[in-house]
């Protein structure tokens, strides 16, 4: 069972380097959220707890409903003291320590579905704002601080089992505590040849990762988190369990099988979404490839780009290369990583058909990289790059900003990461935009910008990913924060728009979704009022708010 | 331009065969749906058009919305005369001829996205309940005849169009009434070097075929269609326009690349849905694959069903056998056909390995077939099975049941098709299910049951399809009906759900997935109730009624 203090120092990692001169009091002084939604009632802090108090929720009220909680899961998981709050922070957050920086006003958490409803029901009569975690770990796209400053952040790392592996049908059924490592371990010790997808974060939780529209290292169809799930069971505002797919039929044993399951498919409103709050979810599972072998192309003249990416193309369309991807380089040249996965003289095969293909882009450069059998050997394993073989790690994450493992790095980071077309042409144009744009957000190269780092093997998507760094220099963070917002314009310009983005940019997002006059958010609104007519779950997540905090 | 003739010629084609006694006056005369929703106002004919009502809607009112639907779209576009009207039923209806056959009060025909939108704001203003169709040949699934009787069918065959087809990036968007053969057309026309992925019925729509959770005969990730379709364009109930994906984002030009695009994804509403009416969709593609080989696995003792489904089941999700496969046997005798499509060199290497895994089960016996390169010269088109090389034919559908090119057949069938757990015990139970309950329903052997037939790549999902004969004799029609339900029930009870069923069946399967008290389905009629609070479009469809024709 999960104990209170080793819980709370797994948010305190997440939390992890919180600057020195952190006060929550002085970054809960009022101030108006610029770009953002309206803002939250800040009440002064004050020696006892609750020292904040949500958004149009009464002292009273909220004591009521603490009261309730407290009940339902125990007064030790129930988080009201500052201490205990300021460890839901964002770490990474582009306000770090100024009025606009999206805190929480408390934490609750459960530990079972029974409790995840009781919790939900209070906090719906009450109408208390609920931002719902798995681990919290999103860094670099919010982490655990909620999109609506002052919600009750609803904690489900607590629910942290892993009720089902199977090997003969290669899917898992887990609750949203558990992390890509808990998963990893339970496979490793149950000795089963199925293989996990792990992000760069291995610590992040594997529902969580998914319903952000996070993706892995290995390879395609598991890489797409969501795309690989099989069925959820879904808390509604009102406290109604629904379970979707197969696992509406009573005795069913192919919830894990069938995703669709019979009529019209729901579980697209939970990704990067605020309907429900999920508590179970499946995902299928890769069995344990034999081998994979990775080799690199490079082109060296600017056009190449272009034949490059169409024979790239043909090959993921056809599923010859299923790894992940990643495209580098910018001008005149560039190069692919293309791994495959799968039986040795089939990866083989697919090798040489490959050299191939790329062989037609005169003065190409194929270089096969080692082919590793698995299981990995300690040695083999210790040299490679743990992720694409299935193992979650934390060393690409750890290079990359603050954690727990390096508290105190220059800065965390955020991630600029436009969908871009899968052709040359919009690599090309796309390569000139960031070049041409650097140099105002750039400070003349002081600033480690990251990227861009291009994934195309991914639901057939190019990512062109960059990432903006973010520290305790409030100073800096305004320059990031405005070159930031104003890329995410520049590319909304040329028909680029973002996957995913830090919950302080969800609005500015989801506005340059615009066609029709939003008609796509307001769809989604008029389901969210629907489903919640109170506007208790995660509020403005990903640009969606309920009836009563939607602008005018 | 569609001309009116040849347009009713094609719905007369759907509609094939209708029995010569055929009276839709008799039909139309009063009698409650026993296992279904409310029944229709079904006024007598009389001789002037329109000669029925949809139910709730006067007489004067619907003169009203038939004139501004002509005046919007033509009035050859608005059918209200019973011949016309006719057209519409459904071919393989089990209550044909009967009071409780599911049939249209009149059909509209729009051809452009503002003339849909403009149908559909009259039928909001006026409470005319609209039943979409693409091309209407859902045929042992429903057909074009409306889930709630007295539907105006909205007919949307003239919208035609095939938008875009790209051979680089291997996706497609078309309009709705495109369907196999002209998509295969265009694409042939254009020498474009992409496959799609044909059903049996290759007249069928692709978006109609998508939107009901139908799947095709070449590879997987292709063969589900709904799973690679990319992106939607969608008018709802108020008339709005919607388009998901990337293509919410203006000028965007991935909106056939990434299906995700950002925030909660809807497109899952309008699988098997009635959310609102899709007018545009785009459709992965797979560039054709070099070759395409084919083995037989056969194992000759009951138990070895297991292995033989471990073994399958692995070479899916290993994502090594990608075709079709197709098990067919009972009892001790089993055998599955495993396609292989892809590069040469990579179908032998792949076909390698499977013989290998498959060699571990005692006294299998694995059969190559014949490697077939394409693309496919006459002389070998002739002799193979079309759909399997991304043709579309019409020989099996033709095979099983009535249409155009055999007009009187003994008969047409409905689709028994529950998902069942991919695993051989779960095989052999449902074999065993079957035997035993078929004494009950064939007659002594006198009525031609098709099936079992077993497909296990399409999502993980292992199908076991069955086809019911329908005819136009009311008493084998009704021993099928209750056969039907028996064996929907029966399954059910056995964690075996139905993924697909005919309009008439759609209420009695719904309530099958009937976890914690129908939670999923009252959370689809929420939704409904939001986006469609008049409740007009196709009302019923997959058991989603509208508030007002929900029963208490």
């Amino acid at each position: 069972m999960t104990d209170r203090r080793s819980f709370l120092q797994a948010a305190a990692a997440a939390a992890a380097a919180m600057p020195a001169a952190s006060s929550l009091a002085a970054a809960a002084a009022a101030g108006a959220q610029a770009a953002t939604p309206p803002p939250a009632p800040r009440p002064a802090t004050s020696a006892t707890a609750p020292s904040r108090l949500p958004p149009g929720v009464s002292r009273a009220d909220f004591n009521k409903v603490l009261t309730a909680w407290r009940g339902t899961v125990g007064g030790d998981w129930v988080f009201t003291s500052d201490a205990d709050v300021a460890l839901y922070r964002d770490a990474y957050s582009p306000y770090w320590d100024e009025p606009e920086e999206r805190v929480a006003s408390a934490a609750v958490a459960p530990q079972t579905l029974e409790q995840v409803q009781a919790v939900v029901r209070v906090a719906n009569q009450y109408r208390v704002p609920l931002y719902a975690i798995s681990t919290g770990r999103n860094l670099a796209y919010g982490g655990s601080a909620p999109a609506y400053s002052g919600s009750v952040v609803l904690d489900l790392k607590r629910m942290n089992r892993v009720l089902e592996v199977s090997e003969r049908n290669a899917y898992a059924l887990v609750e949203p505590g558990v992390n890509y490592l808990d998963l990893y371990e339970h496979i490793t010790r149950a000795n089963l040849d199925v293989w996990i997808d792990p992000p760069d974060p291995g610590w992040g939780s594997v529902i969580g990762n998914a319903l952000d529209g996070g993706g892995g290292w290995t390879a395609s169809p598991f890489r797409d988190h969501f795309g690989s799930h099989c069925g959820m069971e879904v808390v509604l505002a009102n406290g109604e369990v629904v379970r979707t797919g197969m696992g509406a039929l009573p005795n069913s044993k192919s919830w894990q099988h069938n995703k669709w399951g019979y009529g019209p498919w729901v579980d697209g409103l939970f990704r990067q979404g605020n309907m429900g709050v999920v508590t179970k979810m499946g995902f299928y599972l890769m069995p344990r490839p034999e081998a994979m072998q990775s080799a690199t192309v490079q082109v060296t003249r600017t056009e190449d780009a272009v034949p490059l990416i169409d024979t790239l193309n043909l090959l993921e369309s056809q599923h010859v290369v299923n790894g992940s991807t990643q495209l580098f380089g910018a001008g005149a040249s560039w190069s692919v990583q293309i791994p495959i996965y799968g039986p040795e003289k089939v990866v083989r095969a697919q090798m040489e058909y490959c050299k191939d293909k790329f062989a037609k882009i005169a003065n190409s450069r194929f270089t096969e990289g080692e082919l590793v059998r698995t299981p990995l050997d300690a040695a083999t394993l210790a040299r490679v790059r743990k992720v694409n073989f299935g193992v979650p790690d934390l060393s690409t994450f750890a290079m990359l900003g603050r954690n727990a493992q390096n508290p105190s790095p220059p800065g965390g980071h955020i991630g600029f990461s436009p969908i871009i077309p899968r052709t040359g042409e919009a690599l090309l144009e796309y390569s000139k935009f960031y070049t041409d744009n650097l140099p105002a957000v750039s400070e003349r190269g002081t600033l480690r910008f990251q990227g861009p780092v291009y994934m195309t093997n991914w639901d057939r998507t190019l990512v062109a990913m960059i990432m903006f760094p973010i520290g305790k220099d409030k100073i800096m963070n305004a320059k990031m924060r405005a070159a930031f917002e104003k890329w995410v314009q520049l590319a909304a310009e040329r028909g680029w728009g973002e996957y995913r983005t830090p919950a302080v940019f969800q609005d500015l997002v989801a506005n340059t979704y615009s066609y029709n006059n939003r008609s796509l958010t307001r769809m989604r609104e008029t389901i969210k009022d629907a489903l919640d007519p109170n506007g208790i779950l995660s509020p403005g997540r990903y640009g969606v708010w309920p009836k009563h905090l939607r602008k005018a």
